[in-house]
């Protein structure tokens, strides 16, 4: 399996969400972590604590920026929690650290990201959220993962 | 002509524009200060200084939320300019400070605005911009104007 | 009366402050808005209330900036109030918005505020508070706002 | 020797340094490393990679919240790079994620933090830097971090 070393891919998505979504993040979570990336995202529940479980469970570095001033809010399955205190002015923190992003599900936080990613010339991997165009769409949990460890290669 | 006490119209938009976008968006700065309201924007170029220029016209207040650390970066409309020196984690600032939106035109820095604004609850006017769900569609720049004080209304 | 168009001088202290150092503010609030600049505070109680309710009360022009998401936790003295939502990460735009500073009083987040104000290499007169070196001594409302005013001419 | 499971240590200090002020910082990331503790920096040069450097050397986790939007920014010797693109705001989640904090050396950004952190009710230790009325001052790299630490069992 390809390694890549130093690569963060953001994992935004909302922070609840039905069984079928939190399924396909926990699978883009394992992705990301059996690419050898880090996950990085805001650190709390619903998609986030999915992801950041699948990337746990594949022995990946999960790192989270809460919205609060406490760290104890992460979900517990981020491996470095940041307490920004900033509210969700975080989620602009998020999408700089990343190198590309993978959004899952339709939340307005996550709308919020895609804006400030496709701003800053970043690709956005969707996978059954909003369609924006500018994102690239993938069709499962593997194809994402795929689509955005293609996306860091073709920019490093 | 009804005043509006106290009100604030987010006026968000592209910091370049056609000339189209830059008369709508001069038009509805135009009607935000007839009304009596004030308009808060990211205090730049293109969108954001057509309506300030239009609200300024009609001696409305306009407040411009900087991305750096100079206020002299402000458009020339700009009554009140704060630098913020937050990069465009201000965009969130806006949406907190207003009352309801308008979104004029595409960027994807305003895509980042609607979707804060969502989010937090706030009724987003859309002209000729992002149609997301959960946005009212205007078709002019004085519906969009009616539409955002109607808002308000609704919730105070 | 020497009028001064545009500037901007940063009124930083704390939430809650005695009668003593109430009155003071006011009267820095009173001399700020006498001499035609705008004051910039953090919108809250104590020492910013107080300056804000001096400002107002010379027919002079104050904005809040906010740490929370609801405008209306401004002090009834604040004629613009912004809600950041970033929590006391605000104080770095008050101090980027302001010209010069002005703190009053001895709090913890007045401290925060005078080391960005010297790290942005900005004057920070102080009254009544901490003394770091590099800040300039005043000893009365009167000289504090005299020296503002003097520091902000020096600049340009 | 003591293991501290899951504590973050905040180490601030200036961008820029002298060579003295480099070997205590270093002794100061080495003696966090050896206790099992994570540093969080704000990831740049001068006392923040000097004490990266010796945390690093000693095997340990090093966090830095820059304030540009470009992880690249970062010292050598961080583990894990935080784009926050906020600026100097980043102050505030460096002290919101430490359990406690160690400044060394003069800097103006650094007596922010100190500000932010007694504001927030942290212990702050303080070597050959600032001496403000609430900070816990130690006389050698070693004393720094056993004085940290004791702050955190104290909380726990």
């Amino acid at each position: 399996m390809r390694k890549v070393s130093g690569v963060m891919v953001g994992l935004i998505g909302g922070g609840e969400c039905d069984a079928e979504t939190a399924k396909q993040a926990r699978e883009v979570g394992e992705g990301i972590a059996r690419e050898g990336a880090a996950l990085v995202c805001g650190g709390l529940f619903g998609v986030m604590a999915a992801a950041c479980q699948g990337a746990r469970e594949a022995g990946g570095v999960t790192i989270g920026l809460l919205p609060g001033a406490d760290r104890k809010e992460a979900n517990p399955h981020v491996t470095v929690s940041i307490a920004t205190g900033m509210g969700y002015a975080r989620n602009y923190a998020i999408v700089n650290t990343a190198d590309v992003l993978i959004a899952i599900g339709g939340g307005h936080g996550t709308l919020s990201e895609i804006g400030f990613a496709l701003k800053a010339g970043k690709k956005v991997i969707g996978l059954n959220t909003w369609q924006i165009e500018g994102m690239v769409r993938a069709d499962s949990p593997a194809q994402a993962v795929e689509f955005a460890l293609q996306a860091v290669d073709a920019n490093t």
